[in-house]
């Protein structure tokens, strides 16, 4: 499948009703256990999308149209969230998320951007030289990964609940 | 974390809601490609999902509690939604998933489960013994299985649109 806007911000769009509809109100036994040391919480992962729409996505998009690869983004932090979320309830995250996402969407609406400026070059810090289109198509996998991870800590919280149905359950498996 | 019915519930309650927000009128590029032969698309999961309702999860909980063990329970036939959802919207399976499950919900609130009466066992024709709780409890981390499946094929689709990012994405990864 071909990277096309529509289609890219029809996903980014649906991202914080998603994640709203399964986890407002949910009881926090669900919200609040990891896979172990390190790992993140399903209120951990909003806290980092959170951050991902105040310093990843679009400031990114617009070092590449104002600089292009001249100056490469600024490395992102991937664990801001632990600080940043403290004291919030997942409402109040979830409502930040979708109002971050909502606002960047508007601004990468009025970037008018054409299948010329997609092809525009930026410098990452890792992995050298990316398009535009290549962030923005990261952006709706991370979004995926991310509801992937959701699911996944939730499931494994009943890894023993499910008795001999665990042979079954892909989900419960090795990642 | 221990099964208890009002957890279950709580989730079992948000599934229909979740994928309606991620998928409904979402372009069908997103919607009808899965990951090669043999493989499910998000519109095919759906199908399946609404079999389940159909066939498996209430009446395998009935089977339980008015056979126990000396009743096995039907095998689940994982393929009838190719058939069943011939022609239908993404909309109608959406809207039949969600009818069909508060049906089932409202079921299962009504056969007042109690401690003692969710360690009925059952017999699979497979695994052998289990319970009325691990089968409770598996319905509940089949939709989470089944909402990471959605999600990874939809990501699946950008493997190549992200460019070099593709190393830093697990979901894009082995399975």
């Amino acid at each position: 499948m071909k990277f096309e806007l529509a289609n890219a911000i029809a996903l980014l769009t649906r991202t914080p009703a998603t994640l709203s509809a399964l986890l407002r109100d949910l009881p926090d036994p669900w919200l609040m256990q990891n896979e172990g040391p390190e790992t993140w919480s399903p209120y951990d992962v909003i806290g980092h999308l959170i951050h991902g729409e105040e310093t990843d996505w679009i400031p990114r998009a617009k070092i590449i149209l104002e600089h292009g690869e001249a100056r490469p983004f600024e490395p992102f932090d991937r664990i801001a969230m632990f600080e940043q979320s403290k004291g919030k309830t997942i409402s109040e995250l979830l409502d930040t998320f979708a109002q971050l996402r909502a606002e960047n969407l508007r601004e990468l609406q009025s970037m008018n951007l054409t299948p010329e400026t997609l092809e525009k070059r930026g410098m990452h810090p890792e992995l050298g030289t990316v398009t535009l289109s290549q962030l923005l198509a990261t952006w709706v996998v991370h979004d995926l990964g991310h509801i992937r991870q959701v699911v996944r800590v939730m499931a494994k919280q009943y890894g023993a609940e499910v008795g001999p149905w665990k042979a079954y359950l892909a989900i419960l498996g090795r990642d």
